[in-house]
């Protein structure tokens, strides 16, 4: 604990310089080429075993112990965002319309750092860490699961993971057990009426009316059809129907998201939103279309393990405030690690203190305090070599 | 014409008598017993030819012309209705809880003193005239449909049939062509959905809720479905639902009622109101009732034999003002006269001058200008001259 | 009459011709030049009194017949539509995207040569006919208005005006007491919520689900609040909140038409949605913006001198069929000649029998059976004639 | 410990004779006057100090133990229902119409025996027992809010609670921090509009119509006003507007219920709701009454006691499951005493394994499994004794 601590702080300066970097150089989701072969190259200088192209452009690095035991996971994600960078810093993306608005370029640097220590720790460790870099994580269907399918969790018995968080405090680590990030779902219907003359309904089938009587009994399903004790949103953004004012509309194109931390919700949720469309259109004389676009299902944490990387992080000095988090209505798909071995996802506060309020993730002007990679690294190295040391 | 104006006028103190006789002495629809039998008697003292128990209660006269011609047929409604009269009058009803507060009274001793002076001129007559006392107007499914089967249309050529009117100005007449009464139709709903505890709607099916998306749907079968220039009203007067403040409802009833002045909107109505009750219930789990019970067609008047009317109206003294009548959403058996045979419903106006404003029909404290009847008694009669005589 | 209706035959070729040459060169409301100093040139040429610019574009042509008598006004509208026409004719509009597409070319043909053949029977007229010529008939706010306020209607004791119409058949021709055209009116609506992420619908007020409701309870104005015997129309065409699916609606904007014949349930209905709207919004913390555009006011046809024309039709010979037509829910600035002077506005079929079906009009494939202009002509000129002559 | 499990071990058989006496002579909230005297005199033999009629009609006894120490209240409710019980048992209730269909007989008999034995520790105890019978817990305004007023938690610095819950199985112990039971509120809703015939909707204000539109409108209140992560219900229980089915509704009565975790979210809705019902109103000319009666708060358990529970519980041999429950959306007025002290509501689980399915609380059927009072005896004794030992 106090080398792997020291050594982190001594190598705080490359983790940010690392990250400034990435930040610079950032590439979108699905088209990432230059970071995983920047990854690939920094953990072969390691001395590590890595694998390039893993679920398409993944790297798994690999560090084994010198004696053995059980295998950690700690996993990273690198891609950036469509978003033109609004900051004036000298590390400013260079990449037009490209930015690390998410905080992945941090990730990406505390991990390389943190496997840098734990290298110089290889001959204590009894037991193997398995380094997941991970492609595209902002965009479904996601870089998880091809990894996973490509063999990145074999031999893995636990899995953690972060996520830097500009609007919570540094100093602060949020933990969760069960539900922390919720599936996000997507769908997207068109209501076929019949247009018309504005002044001859009773010939038309008016969209605009069905759509909105949609959108009335649609408020049921999260205030009568799901539990209580249960949380969802059904969010209808988009509602389209552009004609002439005297027009009756003929279509209607209605786009929402769905957000739920529990399979059975999730469901009910995309069987019930049809049913009602479907009935609202019949009584109507309309048809429909209906897609529901199934994004990362929700992550949940396991119990053991997320009290495990709390304790854990408790120890770690600069943590002032380990605390249970409210669950986030967003996705991730660090869920699909935690569907196939057990583990936990856990938030990092990373707002300046000095900042009144942070730019939200995914924000042009978005950053995040960057002493929040050294707590992210202590915190989750630690919690591996006391895994490791326990699990023996 | 001068004769049977003079002859009403000399008769008016009978006519008056006779309304308040039977005023005194109401009976209710389809259990009309001595109304029958007096109006029977009167035609009979008259020397006209009577057949007693048309179609159960109904009582049919003729007088037949010394020549021969067409044959003209007059109806007049008999019936009483269940309501206690509150007013304090010398021929006040003698029947709890029964009163003619509708002007049936007045219809029939119209008829019956009209009778007794076109008796007066048999000799002149080429063609016939049929009296036509019809029972149970008041309550479907009525009288006149089993009188028309019983056959008391039977060689007639016109009808005309008058409503006296309180709320219509004592000198008016209305007429229209086309629709003047409406069908008046009943509906009767259940929705089953499942009740439960009140902090459980996620184990319920809330009828209320579904009722009430009911009910905002309903309005677009108006303001959607029907064209906007046709007429037509759907009302929901009953909605029970009673239960503990904190108890998921398990059923809701509902009643209603359509009104329309055409079969096409009359079915449409019919059919939408299921499909729509149907698909609300199918989108949120819950089954239904549906009853939709037929009350009678709407009145639809004669083009030619309306004219004709207006024409004789005008030349009545006491008629000031022959006026095209906004249809009335309310229903009247005189329908079923007209699928029949040619002919026209008319209003004659019966609010006495000194009156601020009548007290409407089925009120408690209803009443008319009794000199509408001798107006209503002219018209018929002079329409029933006329057209014998145009007609031969 | 016999001059009339031969001279009308003799100049039919002109007529044809006139109406092809403006088919051919059509201008926009509010942009016609060419047409209407063509249309003085004209009239000059038969020697009429002309002034042009009236109201801004009109042109009014004054026929004095030879004694002193009552003044009759017709009026013909000549401006066209921004429509690419799509019909192949040796008469193709030459403008692109500018077409008539309305019939107003007919109107005006019809009009000019009537008055090359009432000029022609100057010294048998006792009174004056005044030719109405009309810019902008298309789009409000109309030419009738300024024209009128230009003085047009001094000194006219009537007017009659027609439209050519491609849905009713040839030799029909329709008329109607009292409302024959709607009043169409405009609004114009923003609902302004406060947007957000599409996980926290508490920290945001959700402009579509506000607008759904107020969809929903805008069914109620025509079903509920207005009288369920006179006609009114609601129509919203364009609903519009593009959005991101997963953000909510911080705004939502709505256009809408409203159709109605009378002023009272117009202005009803312009304040009832306003009510409407404030209500919605206030209940859910949202704002808005609402404009009510009035149309023109609807057309209501005064009855003698809908009787007499309807009287003169009869006696066209083309003409099988005079009828009562049933009112148009669409907008016509002839509505306010009406207001000043009494008169009549009609339809003159314009269907080609062989046609199984005609375009609607303002459709780019528009066109009519120019015999009806002949009828047309004859039926006001005729009317023309005979108030005159029976107003001596 | 041992000494206090094996003295409520040998005092079992007088447990269940006291609740089944208990059981047979139920007495209705704010009606209870056997109960009490009878709870009294018992702690009266015992030696303890007791006052009667606290805050109206609840005891309280304390035992102050030889040495000085903190003070721990123990609560047990004593009221019963009016529900006609439907068992045939031997101690079947005596009284028509009464019955302990909730368990309250049970918590009496498991507080009544745990101050017997802990009577007999008076020697060891440092520190003293407060034991609170109350009085009226199942109709609000309550007893225990008169109780606390009346002194009842003075010098009092924890408070433990239960409720024997039938549909947990025998051998569970349910805790939770934070939120256990809901807050429970009533709200009363009338709506005016205007009566009138079915046929006149214009003339008249339909309330059904607007009492449709108030139920969907509330739905959004869960769905979009409330935050997603908290748990909220709203609930129509009651929609009354019984008329004639062709008569316009001048009146509808709406009754619900609210239940919710936290004072701010209780708080949003009582004034949301009061805010849409508001603003429908207006928009459609009705007026409204508005009352909504607040039950208890939520049962807000606290960390530190329901760990401390917890951990007790877990040393209790015949519990199997120390569990955390989800929070129960009912209310219970030990909420006012954690308004007040620390403390912890916990839930005991009283389901007999052999029984499939236990009746609900409240069923006239219920029962529970008599052993659950000796778990619920020994967890409540065993925190006691530890508070008291750990605070010295």
């Amino acid at each position: 604990m106090d080398y792997l601590f020291s050594a982190l702080h001594k190598n705080y300066e490359e983790m940010v310089s690392i990250r400034r970097y990435l930040h610079a150089n950032p590439e979108l989701s699905f088209h990432e080429v230059h970071t995983p072969a920047y990854i690939a190259n920094y953990h072969r200088e390691l001395g590590l075993q890595v694998r390039e192209g893993v679920g398409g452009r993944g790297v798994v690095a690999t560090l084994r112990g010198a004696k053995p035991g059980k295998t950690v996971a700690l996993r990273a994600d690198f891609d950036a965002l469509a978003i033109q960078e609004l900051n004036d810093l000298p590390y400013k993306s260079k990449v037009d319309g490209v930015m690390h608005a998410c905080g992945h370029d941090g990730h990406t640097a505390t991990l390389l750092v943190l496997a840098k220590v734990l290298k110089e720790m290889q001959e204590q460790l009894a037991g193997n860490v398995v380094f997941i870099h991970q492609f595209a994580e902002e965009i479904t269907p996601g870089g998880a699961k091809p990894m996973i399918d490509d063999g990145c969790l074999d031999g893995v018995d636990v899995i953690f993971g972060t996520h830097l968080w500009a609007p919570m405090p540094l100093g602060d680590v949020g933990v969760r057990t069960g539900p922390i990030m919720a599936a996000a779902d997507m769908f997207d219907i068109t209501i076929h009426g019949k247009g018309g003359h504005g002044a001859e309904p009773h010939n038309s089938v008016d969209a605009i009316v069905i759509g909105s009587h949609f959108m009335t009994q649609l408020q049921t399903l999260v205030s009568r059809r799901v539990d209580p004790l249960k949380s969802a949103v059904v969010t209808v953004g988009h509602f389209e129907a552009i004609n002439p004012f005297n027009v009756i509309a003929e279509n209607v194109v209605i786009k929402g998201t769905v957000r739920t931390f529990e399979e059975s919700v999730r469901s009910l949720l995309e069987q019930e939103i049809e049913l009602l469309l479907k009935s609202v259109c019949e009584g109507a004389h309309a048809t429909f279309d209906y897609k529901f676009s199934r994004g990362y299902p929700p992550v949940v944490n396991h119990k053991k393990e997320t009290q495990f990387l709390a304790d854990a992080a408790c120890l770690v000095p600069e943590v002032q405030n380990v605390k249970e988090c409210a669950p986030f209505m967003i996705g991730e798909d660090f869920a699909y690690y935690l569907e196939k071995v057990p583990g936990t996802f856990f938030i990092t506060g990373a707002k300046n203190p000095e900042w009144e309020e942070a730019y939200p993730h995914h924000h042009a002007r978005f950053n995040f305090d960057e002493r929040a990679m050294l707590i992210a690294a202590k915190t989750m190295g630690l919690a591996t070599l006391k895994y490791l040391k326990h699990s023996k």
